[in-house]
C-alpha cells in the first residue's frame, strides 16, 4: 500500500512559486480543529455515539440549548455570491473565496468567532435568501460580504425579517461604524458640532448608503451623498428605492450639480466611489475640512495632497495615518451580538459600536490619530461590550 | 467600560450540571482557525487586503485553483436535515447539530479533513438539494447524515448529478463499506467463498439498501432483503422506486414469506432493522453463521445469544468484538477522494475501501476480529489510498 505518493498534497502548479502571497495561501487560510479528546473509546462514546444522543434530546425538547451545547451560539457564516469582491467587481463566488476565508480567520483572531465562508453559486436574490435562511439552524449569525448595490440592500432586509439571528451585511454596516466613529473623532479634533457639521459623500452604493444612514442616526446636520448623476435630492426624477430612501433624510438644503457644488460650504468629505475628485472642488469646502478618500487601493485624492486642503485626512489604507479598516468593527460586532444572543443588529447597536470605537482613542486625539490600529487587541472586546448592552436595551437580546 | 460580565459566556443553564457528557458538549466540540499569521500589518496585506486580490483574480482566470490556494480542496460540508438522526429519529436540524459537529471532527481527527456542520431547515427534496447544490464553490465533498429513506436516495443521486464534487451518504455508504469489509473477512475465517454466500438483510431503510448494493457489487452469490412485509422480490406488488430496483439484484431463489423464511439455509444475517429476530429464525442458518446484528445501542440479537448460532458475530457496539462503525470508512473516503479532486464516488471506489479496510486484518484474522478496532490509525490512510487509486482508474479523478 504505497500512500504517501498519492495522498501527499503536490505543490499546487508551480506557476506561482515566486509569489510568497501565493505561497501563504496554499490549501487555503483556516482549518476546523475539536475542541474535545478524540483518543479512546470513551471519548469516543461523549463526544459521539452513544453520549451525543442525551444532547440532541435535551435540544429537541428545548431550542435554545443549541446556543449552549453546540459551537452554533458562537459561530458565523461569511457568506457571498462574488458579485462585488473588493476592488475587483464581479468575479464570481469561487474567486471570493480566499477573501471570505480571510474574514472568517479575522473574526476569529480578533472577535473569537468561528466562522465559516459560504460562496453560493447564485446571483438570484430569491435563491440567495432561500439558501441563507435555510443555515439559520447552522450558525449564530450571518455576515453578508461583497454583495452588489442595490441587490445587497433587499437580500440584507428580507433575510434579517426571515431569520431570529443576527443578520450584518459588513461592506455597509461595518464601514459606515468605523467612518462614523472617525468622523466624531475628526470633528473634536476641528472643534466642530455634530449638529452644525455637513457632510459630503461620494458613492451611492452599498458602503456610501450605509454611511449616509449611520451619520443621519448619529445627528449630523446635513449630508450630501453624490453619485456618477450628481447630488441625490427630490429634484432627482425615477430614483431607484435605495436612492429615493437617501432623498428623504440627506440634502435638507436641495443642493443640485456636482459634487463640487456639493463640497461648496461642506466641513467633510467621504469618498467611497471608487472615482476621483478634483483640487478645485476640495477647494470649495470650509477651512480645516476632513477628508476621508476610501477608495482602495488608489483613494480619490492622495493624502499629500488632501492635507492642502484638510486639517483631517483618513483613507483605508495601512501605510498611512487614520486608516479606516472594517476589522475595527465586524468582529467586536459579532462578539457582542452573539455573547448576549441577539435576534437582530439594531440602528443603535451600530452607533454604540462606533462610539465604543472613537473612545478608545479620545485622550490621544490628534488630526494623524482619529482612529485606533487596525491590530489594537483592545478594539473587539469595547465594541463587542456596547454593542451587547445596547441590544440588550433595544430588546434585542435573548439573554 | 465593564466587558467581562456581559461577555464571558455564561454557564449554558445548570439543568445537567451533574452530566459530565453535557460538561463536554458546553459550547460545542470545534473550532474553526486560522493556519496563517495575522500578528502584524504585513501579515494583514498578505493574507487579507491587499495581497488576497491577486488569489482572487488567479482563480477567476483559472477555477482550479480555487482548489489550491483556498481550504476548499481539503473541506467538506456535513449536511442534515435531522429527518433520522441516530437511533432518535425525526428531531429536526437544530437537534441534530451535535451528532453532526462529532461527525466534523472524526473527519478532521481520522481524515484530517476539515467538516463543517450544516442542518438544514427544511424537509423539502427540491429545497435541499438546491441549497446543497449552490454551496458547491465551498466545499471539496458533501456528506450527506442522518436523512430519512426513501428521500435520501433521491437526494444524494441528483446531488451527485448536479454537482461536480463527490456527494457520499454515510448512513448508506459508509454503513455498507464497514459491512461487505466485515463479511469478507467473516467468510474467509469461516471457509466461505464470495459467489456460493447467501445473505439475509433484514431492513430495507438507507443502509440495507446499500448493502445490499454493494454486495451485489463484490459478487454475494444471492442477497435476501427482509422488510416488515416480508421477503423483498417480484412478487410484491407496488414496491417503491428503491426495493423495486432491489427485487431486480436480489432473491435470486424468488423466497417468499417472512424472516425467518429468508434465513432458512443462509449463510450470513444482517441486521440493520431495529427490529428484533428470533432464536427459531437464526436457528434455520447454516452452520457455522455469521450474524451482523447492527442496531444500536440494542442489537436484533444479544451477541451472547447469537453466539449459539454463528461462528462470527458482529455488533454496533464498541463493547463486544467486532464493532462495525462507520469511522471505518467515512474519512479515508473523503481523504482519498479529495486528495485526488474525485468528481464523484464510484461503486469501485467504495469496493476499494471495504477492501482495504478488510485488508488490515487478514494477518491477523479470528472469529472475534474480523473488522480493524475504530481507534486503528492506519485505516484512514489505507482505504484514502485505495480510494484514490480507483479514481483515477475509473477516470474520476481531476488530478
Amino acid at each position: 500500500m504505497t500512500a504517501e505518493p498519492l495522498l501527499e498534497r503536490l505543490h499546487p502548479t508551480g506557476l506561482h512559486d515566486h509569489d510568497p502571497v501565493f505561497t501563504l495561501h496554499e490549501q487555503g487560510k483556516m482549518e476546523v480543529r475539536s475542541t474535545v479528546p478524540l483518543a479512546d473509546r470513551d471519548d469516543l462514546a461523549a463526544a459521539y455515539t452513544p453520549g451525543v444522543a442525551r444532547i440532541c434530546t435535551a435540544i429537541a425538547d428545548d431550542a435554545e440549548l443549541l446556543y449552549d451545547y453546540t459551537w452554533v451560539g458562537g459561530s458565523v457564516a461569511v457568506v457571498t455570491d462574488g458579485s462585488s469582491v473588493l476592488g475587483l467587481g464581479d468575479i464570481g463566488p469561487a474567486a471570493a473565496m480566499p477573501v471570505m476565508e480571510g474574514k472568517a480567520i479575522l473574526l476569529k483572531e480578533f472577535g473569537g468567532v468561528d466562522a465559516v465562508p459560504l460562496c453560493l453559486s447564485t446571483t438570484d436574490v430569491e435563491e440567495f435568501i432561500d439558501t441563507v435562511a435555510r443555515l439559520e439552524p447552522s450558525f449564530g449569525g450571518i455576515n453578508l460580504e461583497d454583495i452588489a448595490a442595490p441587490r445587497c440592500f433587499e437580500i440584507e432586509r428580507r433575510l434579517q425579517e426571515r431569520m431570529g439571528i443576527p443578520v450584518f451585511h459588513d461592506d455597509q454596516h461595518g464601514t459606515a461604524i468605523v467612518v462614523l466613529a472617525a468622523l466624531v473623532n475628526a470633528l473634536t479634533v476641528t472643534h466642530r458640532q455634530v449638529l452644525d457639521t455637513t457632510v459630503v459623500i461620494s458613492g451611492a452604493g452599498a458602503a456610501g448608503v450605509a454611511i449616509a444612514k449611520i451619520l443621519y442616526e448619529a445627528g449630523i446636520g446635513d449630508i450630501r451623498v453624490v453619485d456618477r448623476q450628481g447630488v441625490i435630492g427630490h429634484h432627482r426624477p425615477d430614483l431607484p428605492a435605495h436612492k429615493a430612501e437617501l432623498a428623504m433624510m440627506t440634502n435638507r438644503n436641495g443642493v443640485t450639480g456636482d459634487l463640487a457644488s456639493a463640497l461648496k460650504g461642506a466641513d467633510a468629505f467621504i469618498g467611497v466611489s471608487g472615482g476621483t475628485v478634483s483640487e478645485r472642488a476640495l477647494a470649495g469646502m470650509n477651512d480645516d475640512a476632513i477628508i476621508f478618500g476610501l477608495a482602495n487601493p488608489d483613494p480619490e485624492v492622495h493624502p499629500d495632497v488632501a492635507r492642502r486642503y484638510a486639517a483631517v485626512v483618513a483613507t483605508g489604507r495601512s501605510d498611512f495615518p487614520n486608516q479606516i479598516n472594517n476589522v475595527l468593527a465586524f468582529p467586536g460586532m459579532f462578539k457582542g451580538a452573539l455573547a448576549v444572543r441577539a435576534e437582530h443588529i439594531t440602528e443603535g447597536m451600530k452607533v454604540a459600536a462606533a462610539n465604543a470605537l472613537a473612545g478608545l482613542v479620545t485622550d490621544r486625539l490628534a488630526p494623524d490619530f482619529v482612529i485606533p490600529s487596525a491590530l489594537d487587541r483592545r478594539v473587539a472586546p469595547s465594541v463587542a461590550a456596547a454593542v451587547a448592552t445596547c441590544a440588550r436595551r433595544d430588546g434585542v437580546a435573548r439573554r
